[in-house]
């Protein structure tokens, strides 16, 4: 096993050599060749997909996760349609900037590169597969794919025919490799394979970034889960408090960037058993502080772990503060640095609130929902950084790349 | 031991966050204490430091190490000059860039913010102690440090000295965390406490930095060893060849931009035993390849380990290639992703080396001794960094600081 892996690692290395000197004009050609190719295989997906549905419902799988892996034609389309919108970004690699002359005569410069080759390890949709392979192309790097085992028939089938698709219009198809098999130990040999790989991205749930970060000798961006918290300031217009708050909760709660705790500042309490009855209305489970639950006595008292909570679901830690510096002890303690909002119609203390506030995104009168690449003007997305290295919050193709210093001279030298 | 490591995140954490709110006038002010009181108790830095010495001597720590080690009143002032020449760079913190107003109506940017709390491991010499603390003081991060044994009672004065002149201005002394013990066991509960420190940097050998790399499942950025490459392209002019190779293997032989290997192409092959004489005359042992041997046969044949030797000495590798692939080939085999340089007198040829080379700085026609925060215009430095994520070459200001997305709306919901 350990040699297999070394083997695609060393494969992958190579590749990532050839694939930094494609010109954008080049790549664009591998990434329609794959969205023509998962197009004309969809039939081929999805009867590999109906293994991975099968055995889903073999173990019980419940029906959400099920509909997640399901793939068919308009899914398969949409996966192709996700890698043309690729072809239209802006290719970041070669760009020159901070380019500077120097006393000593000499040109610094940095210019923007390919990482490498990039491991990414997820648990999630088998659309990942193709939209990694497609940005990490863009950006000039060659990936190692591990998906989840629930959907290996699926990610396997697709990560064939986007390799035959990188091959019809001559780029080599080691540019995206697939881990054969579900066994765990294959992880373990990637996450110590620090030659070979410079990054690993991991995507999924707590226990798996936790592993990853545990066992990894590579750097790590994880993309964790995010608390998300709503702040309701003093003198906040309700009609923007309550569609923030709703749409932050409710547009998909699933997600990383849905708020799961909405905190009140206090003088605001006059509003409060109002907007958590349309909250209710939009279907949503409210778990009331002491105060909260003084005023609606109907809710499910909160206790300590639901501040702790990331639901992921339609329910609602609410608590009344007395003031913002409450508000923001409160979400520096509970909180996952993920996705923090203020309504407030005062710009001073929305300043206020993005200057104290350390989470990848702050914003002021907008919705949590907002913290995605694609909103964010970015493109596409690897998904969302939950660490403070490297970037932070939506990674698009910029943050696919590094850099190094080219430097021009005339026969300097150091004295 | 754990529950004090612990206790010593937790006041770093806190302390961050002060330092994150503090403005630049503040942070130059605590920086020119710093520098005022460090001179002050030059004496009993001294004194401190003859504990090191004394050590080191009863050790039988070599002269080279002792003389690094070494701190006299000179010296002390060369470090408090330091401090000073950070107060007149630039505060990269509170930065906004990238704005962009979005179809929907928000405006998002990127705020350029402090890192964090910054835990750094670190073998070298005592002035590191002040150096390290002052970068991070200018860019509002807390720091942690762990220096080596053999500098354990100097570095524990000079951190004495910088708290107590942080809180003479009113700045928390916990924004620089001192490990009192030189127990490795404390340097393992480091590594594990990603709740309170976001960065690790260790400096120092391979030992550390696997150490490090292997046990920490916080982000780190190592400032690993370099093995450093000089190519002589077809065509160079031989004074310009001589000169780059002799300043980069010999200007300052033990730092990681030294030259460890030369390349020369075939064609220039009857220069070669010219400037071997010349670079034996420098003082330097040279190690042969067989072509090379059979023109040069009173050099020491290299073995293949040569190739691989990050020599840290006036010791030089030399092999004949037949092209730049070739030579390039090598450098990917053998090199530690530093620095390399050709000298060449073909534009194009520079630049092909430059797009080829996948170093974190790669030069044409100047020493690789030029890889160095002040000569490249970042001002003062935390070291080198040898890997692609978040920063590469010389880690500056800027390089200790991320970002956080910041946006402002006027309610909108996602749809």
């Amino acid at each position: 096993m350990k040699e297999e892996i070394q083997e695609i690692g060393e494969k992958a290395r190579k590749a990532a050599r050839l694939l930094a000197a494609l010109d954008t004009e080049k790549k664009n050609e591998g990434l329609n060749a794959m969205a023509d190719e998962l197009t004309a295989n969809a039939a081929k997906i999805e009867a590999e997909n109906e293994k991975d549905i099968h055995n889903a419902k073999n173990e019980n799988l419940d029906a959400a996760l099920i509909d997640r892996l399901t793939l068919d034609a308009d899914r398969v389309k949409l996966m192709a349609d996700g890698l043309r919108d690729i072809v239209s970004l802006g290719d970041p690699v070669g760009e020159i900037y901070e380019e500077t002359t120097r006393p000593t005569g000499i040109r610094v410069a940095r210019m923007r590169i390919p990482i490498g080759v990039i491991g990414i390890i997820y648990e999630s949709r088998p659309n990942v597969t193709a939209d990694t392979s497609a940005l990490c192309l863009k950006t000039g790097n060659a990936v190692i794919l591990r998906g989840g085992k629930e959907a290996f028939n699926s990610n396997r089938v697709i990560a064939a025919i986007l390799r035959s698709a990188l091959e019809k219009v001559g780029i080599t198809p080691d540019a995206v490799q697939f881990i054969d098999t579900t066994d765990r130990e294959a992880v373990l040999h990637m996450l110590k394979m620090d030659k070979n790989i410079d990054i690993i991205i991991p995507r999924g749930g707590p226990g798996l970034i936790k592993f990853v970060s545990e066992n990894s000798t590579i750097p790590v961006i994880k993309h964790d889960a995010g608390l998300c918290h709503v702040y309701i300031d003093e003198g906040a217009d309700y009609n923007m408090a309550r569609d923030i708050t709703i749409n932050s909760k409710c547009q998909r709660p699933g997600v990383c960037n849905a708020a799961e705790t909405l905190l009140i500042h206090s003088s605001w309490v006059d509003n409060v058993p109002r907007l958590l009855d349309e909250l209710e209305k939009a279907g949503v489970e409210i778990r009331a502080c002491v105060r909260t639950y003084e005023i609606y006595s109907h809710a499910k008292p909160a206790t300590e772990n639901d501040w702790y909570a990331e639901y992921l679901a339609l329910i609602l830690a609410v608590k009344i503060v007395d003031s913002m510096e409450e508000a923001i002890d409160h979400i520096e303690k509970y909180g996952s640095h993920h996705t923090e909002t203020i309504v407030t119609p005062s710009p001073e203390r929305g300043e206020a609130f993005i200057k104290a506030v350390d989470s990848s995104a702050v914003m002021v009168n907008a919705s949590t929902r907002f913290n995605d690449g694609g909103e964010f003007g970015l493109g596409a997305e690897m998904g969302i950084s939950t660490q403070k290295l490297h970037c932070r919050g939506p990674m698009g193709l910029k943050e696919l790349t590094t850099y190094k210093f080219v430097v021009h001279g005339q026969g300097q030298i150091r004295n």
